[in-house]
């Protein structure tokens, strides 16, 4: 029996995490997989700034896009994959900080169309600081050749 | 007299390109520049990709959102800058390909608000397949610590 | 032999035009139709304003996807529906004018999702002006009870 | 001593609603006004809908737009207004009800630009059901004309 028919969705997750090579070019780590929610975290490193010495906002949507899309994996079928159709992204602080939080959660679970809300946080000392939300549209794709997982 | 004072966008975008940190680590090169019209290429790279092979959508809206941002900063005063405010990214295809191509564009000019649209397609031996959309809203940015170029 | 049935696309969106009692509600007209782009005029009405005495965004909004719903419903199957997922619209400069006209464009056909961008001008004595832009993902839809034309 | 000057943004944002004729077009009524949430209601009306039976997406891109725009309102300076930069809708049930529920609530407050998220409700006998989200970017204007309240 493989993870797949197993139902096990957090084995299925992480298994899908680790393929995306992208997660780990940027250094992000899969920190937190529930029914609904996943969390993905990432510390700082220069070499995903823009020029003003911040986070690049394309950085932020990558994180944002995993974690909201994962959490839609969560709630679907083993056989199931999930394609992002769309998503926005407001930025609403500079991404600056030790290490960075961001959470997708779905907001509307359905057969065809899932939607997932996502944001993300600046981690200091202080308090975590939001930097920015996402709210994106998920598909759920079945018998699509080269989409599983 | 340095670039900044000289109006020279031109040479004021590739060298904040050059400071985009993140554009490096994804293999990205700075194409085109016109005034309204920046372009990006990226050639295909393992690293970029999700658990299907195919570009992440992150990556995707580095390029677009730093296509974009740069097409707005074209078109503004030498001490001004560029803060991306929030963008939408609609995934069309999935983005396979040998190469991809990002083209940002001025849709609104604005002396507080720039709106630019961008496109990304995805380049084989073929013609190129259009793979994404972004529409941007650019905030113009003067005066403030730490956000210059 | 019904207009459904006859491949008029044009017939068909007239139609479902017709039954969109929101149209007539805020007094637009459907006034072009052609495969992959449909344009609506609107004339200004107070009644249709916010409180600075232009145009309501709900307003742009429901006139720009119904221009682009109906540009995605002339590309699909005589038997199949069109449902809005959802769209992003940026306001780009306040709704004053004599009329306006908004114009829906296909930007990426497809058997499940249809990609619109749409555009709004207010329209004076001089050039059109642009005052908003939509980009709007559409569902195509097939037997669902209730959700014909 | 006029509303403006007295920080009764209560009051500030009743007069401003009963302004925006389009709310009285769709029959929309100010329900809630606290600082930083506001609610709108509306009752179902056939003149309201698109050619499926339903609530136009404009009508309710309308009531979110002003649900958010006036919770941002309430938390600027009374000399200040709000304009709407663009917002993003997700349409997520069909909108069948008798009654409409939308609340806006500020998500990030700014001197210049507030974000404000918005959920849409369709009210029956049952439990509310989620029809539409927004996300939506707003200015805060000073001091140009024509844009008081």
């Amino acid at each position: 029996m493989n993870v797949r028919e197993s139902g096990d969705f957090r084995e299925r997750i992480r298994q899908s995490f680790a393929r995306q090579a992208a997660m780990e070019t940027i250094g992000a780590e899969l920190t937190r997989v529930e029914h609904g929610v996943v969390e993905i975290e990432l510390p700082f490193d220069v070499k995903l700034t823009q020029q003003h010495g911040i986070l690049h906002a394309g950085v932020i949507s990558a994180a944002l896009d995993s974690a909201c899309g994962f959490a839609a994996y969560s709630v679907i079928d083993a056989d199931a994959s999930i394609l992002t159709i769309e998503f926005k992204v407001n930025l609403m602080s500079p991404g600056r900080g030790e290490r960075f939080l961001f959470r997708g959660e779905i907001t509307k679970p359905g057969s065809n169309i899932i939607v997932a809300d996502g944001r993300g946080y600046a981690i200091d000392d202080g308090p975590a600081k939001l930097i920015a939300s996402m709210t994106g549209t998920m598909m759920v794709v079945r018998g699509r050749e080269g989409i599983t997982g």
